[in-house]
């Protein structure tokens, strides 16, 4: 049975949809806490630094980089300035170390997207650091299944129309997949597209969208990615 | 006199081609040397800050974010991580207030962008930290002369040939100006465009290409963008 008859592009997010991302940054999170443990218990300085990364985010954007530069600032803060200097060569060692992570997808990935090339023209929109998400798809060894690649800063109802007017897409015929009900799933449906979600275990506090928000949004939600192609193919 | 006959698309570096850059990179490294100079010669703090960004250009792209991380790494060693941790917070501070730097035109080319609109499509072809560059294109009040903003994360002879592939530009008529030898001109016209040379007074080092790489290229070169016109437009 096809749920979506029109549709005929299909847009992957990519961190937390196609491959982990979050974990990592989670587990990043427990040893700045660890750092900072003689200054701050465990909990407030992640808070903290999520206050921080907040504070920094249209300065920074998304990514590993901006990701680092707010842990120094925090513990930096947090610490008074006490913190030793070998912490903070620590901390950037965590960011390289974060940078070269190897790319773990997610399970069913590549069997749903091999499957669904045949019959969809797929396409990644991800956001974040330029360099951090072409080296992961780089890494994925899945980018061959990909007509096209957009790499945006923002995912907003306004980035969504543009990238569909320069790959000349109908909002009509096109579905988009994702982790993120703020970033991948309501702004496509704002633009008249439509939308799977498919929640990760783990999500940053900045991508939970407030409930209220998608009271009037229409989307599908799934539980795995194994569950897309019963949506989308017809045998 | 039109030298450049089945020319139809004309790309644009943006950094120190429409706008100042490097300029502000070199006045933050003498902040930098300042910070430094109870421990190191100012020359000698440069250069080492020089060699750390190279080291870390794969896993930080271009950028003022990977430029301050590496900062700040070059502090930590040549100061034997025993640099005041009040100044790895002005470090920190001297990158946002890059971030936040106004964008300065270069002379003459809104006139030259303005007049050439209407007889080609023009584009930006810019690499670097994709927030970055778009902060500065949209505070550049420019970007409506541009059919298409292409930021790359390394501007090589496959980034150009994927870009034409996309834009269905063939390389016969695209032309590319910039000021980077190695990054605007040699890869250009390695894949069979044009390009044409307009340096800046101030080249960063990991910019300047090797004497011999460009023997067998045939550019133009012009002392200012306010040539450019004469060698495009007829009348």
């Amino acid at each position: 049975m096809n749920h979506f008859e029109n549709v005929s592009v299909i847009g992957f997010d990519a961190d937390d949809t196609l491959w982990v991302n979050e974990t990592y940054f989670r587990e990043v999170e427990d040893k700045f806490a660890k750092i900072l443990e003689d200054y701050e218990v465990n909990d407030r300085a992640i808070q903290e630094l999520f206050k921080v990364e907040i504070r920094n985010l249209k300065k920074y954007g998304y990514g590993i980089k901006g990701f680092v530069l707010s842990m120094i600032e925090c513990a930096l803060d947090l610490s008074n300035h006490t913190l030793p200097q070998t912490s903070i060569s620590e901390i950037i060692n965590l960011g390289k170390e974060m940078i070269e992570y190897p790319i773990e997808l997610l399970p069913d990935v590549v069997d749903v997207i091999s499957r669904l090339k045949g019959e969809y023209r797929l396409i990644v929109v991800t956001k974040g650091d330029l360099l951090d998400q072409e080296r992961k798809l780089q890494r994925s060894k899945i980018s061959h299944y990909f007509h096209h690649v957009e790499i945006v800063h923002e995912k907003e109802e306004a980035n969504y129309s543009k990238l569909l007017r320069q790959q000349d897409i109908d909002p009509k015929e096109f579905l988009m997949v994702g982790n993120s009900l703020k970033s991948d799933v309501l702004p496509v449906v704002g633009i008249g597209a439509q939308a799977v979600h498919i929640p990760y275990h783990t999500t940053w506090q900045h991508e939970e969208a407030e409930p209220q928000s998608h009271e009037n949004a229409d989307y599908l939600t799934l539980s795995t990615i194994a569950d897309l192609p019963g949506y989308l193919l017809t045998d």
